[in-house]
C-alpha cells in the first residue's frame, strides 16, 4: 500500500504537486479510475479516485473518509535540538513512526543549536508518516524560548532530566492510560537550575526513562516509545 | 564522569593503546596516582589508579572491582542488517544506550545486504558504551545464515514480522521478567514462507510491537525498550 498526503481538499477533490502527479502517473502508472490510499495527516484514512491522469497536476476525488481509530491521548515531545542536527532528524523520523501529535523544539540556556530547519523537519516526519501509514501527521513547532514555553503548557506534564539522587517515579507509572501528555527533555549540558526552578513552579512532575544516562535524542524515543506502549490497544 | 575499557586485563593492570594513552595523558592531563573509572564491558566496573603516565603507553593497576547490578536478564536481537548501514549503525547505538546483550546479524532469503563491517559496529557499540556509562558492552555476531542461526536458539525466543491478520500477543505482555530472550526481527522485505515455518518449527512465538508498521531498525529498537522496560527496577 502507498500513502498519499492530502493537506487541503476542497470539494473532496485535490490536485497534486508536479512532483507528486508525475510519480503517481509515470513512475506508478495509474490510471483514471484506479483508486489510491490517502491521509489528510489528521486522521482521516481517504479512498480516492484518480479522475484526471494529468502527469503535471492529477486530480483525485475522495470516494470514502474513514476516522482511524485508537488514539485516544496524544503525546507532545518538547525537547532542546541537538547540536548535531542528523540526531534531531532521527528523532523526528522515530518518533514519528512510533506515533507523537506534536513537538516543540525549546531554545534553553544550555543550547548549543540556536537555529533549525523546521521545513527540513517536516520533510522528514511527512515521510516517515507515508512510510509506516501513519494517518497522523505530528505537527512541529517553531524553536521556542524554554521560558515562553513551559508557562503555557496544560494538562499532565513532565521532565526528565539527569537527577541522580532525586529521579523520581518511572514515566511509565506516571502516565495515566487515555489522558494525553507533555515530556520535557533536557538539553545535551541538562537545564539550567533557573530552568528547573520554572519547571517545577509550573507543575512539572520530576520522572525517569530508567537507570541509563541515554543521549537527548534518545531520551526523547524513549519517552515517545513509553507513551506509545501505555496506550496501545491490548493483544490478546 | 569519564569511562575507560579495559577488556584484557592482565595481573590487574592494564596498558593502555597509544590513542588512548595520548588521550589521558595529553588531553585530559591526568598524572600518575590519579584515580579512574573503567570497566570490562562485561559488568564490572573498576576503579584504577594511573601508575605509568606514559603518553604512548599509560598503565593503570585495578583498586577495586564492583559488579554492576541489576541485569538479571539480557536479550539477543536477531535482525537482518538494513540496506542503508547508517541505518543499522544507529541502531546498535541505541540499542547500547538502552541495554542489550547481543546482536545477532542475519543473512536472510530477502537481505539486500550481504556484508558488514563488524569492526565498525563494535567501535560504534564501545563508544555508546562509555558515553551512556554502562558496564556491558554488547556482543556483536558475525553475519549468519538464517536456517544456521534458528536451529541452534534457546532459550524463551520471539519473532516480530509483518502479520496483519494474525499479529500474536504483544512483545510486552509475552515476556516474562527476569528472564533472558532471543527477538527475531524481519528484513525491509520480510521473512521468507519457509523462513517463517522453520522459525515456528523452532519454537518462535509470534509476538507483535505495536500496530504501527515500524521500519526494520525501529522495530528493533522497540523490542529492545520493550525488554528494557520490562526489566528495569522499579521506582517509587
Amino acid at each position: 500500500m502507498q500513502l498519499f498526503y492530502l493537506p487541503d481538499l476542497q470539494n473532496d477533490t485535490a490536485t497534486l504537486d508536479a512532483v507528486e502527479s508525475k510519480h503517481l502517473v509515470r513512475v506508478l502508472r495509474k490510471k483514471q479510475g484506479d483508486l489510491l490510499d490517502a491521509t489528510d495527516g489528521r486522521g482521516q484514512h481517504l479512498t480516492c479516485e484518480l479522475i484526471d491522469a494529468n502527469p503535471k497536476k492529477a486530480v483525485l476525488q475522495v470516494l470514502e473518509r474513514k476516522e482511524v481509530s485508537g488514539r485516544k491521548a496524544s503525546l507532545t515531545l518538547a525537547i532542546a535540538p541537538t547540536k548535531n542536527m542528523d540526531r534531531l532528524e532521527w528523532l523526528v523520523e522515530k518518533a514519528t513512526e512510533i506515533g507523537m501529535e506534536r513537538i516543540v523544539p525549546l531554545l534553553c540556556d544550555h543550547s548549543e543549536r540556536k537555529v533549525i530547519k523546521e521545513e527540513r523537519l517536516e520533510r522528514i516526519a511527512l515521510s516517515a508518516m507515508k512510510q509506516s501509514l501513519r494517518m497522523h501527521l505530528p505537527e512541529i513547532l517553531p524553536l521556542t524560548p524554554f521560558s515562553d514555553w513551559v508557562q503555557q503548557v496544560e494538562g499532565p506534564k513532565f521532565i526528565c532530566h539527569l537527577n541522580e539522587e532525586n529521579p523520581g517515579p518511572a514515566f511509565q507509572r506516571a502516565l495515566v492510560s487515555g489522558q494525553s501528555a507533555t515530556v520535557l527533555i533536557g538539553p545535551e549540558g541538562d537545564f539550567s537550575p533557573a530552568e528547573l526552578a520554572l519547571a517545577e513552579q509550573n507543575g512539572f512532575t520530576q520522572v525517569t526513562l530508567g537507570n541509563a544516562r541515554l543521549r537527548t535524542e534518545t531520551a526523547g524515543l524513549a519517552a515517545v516509545h513509553i507513551f506509545a506502549l501505555n496506550n496501545s490497544t491490548p493483544h490478546a
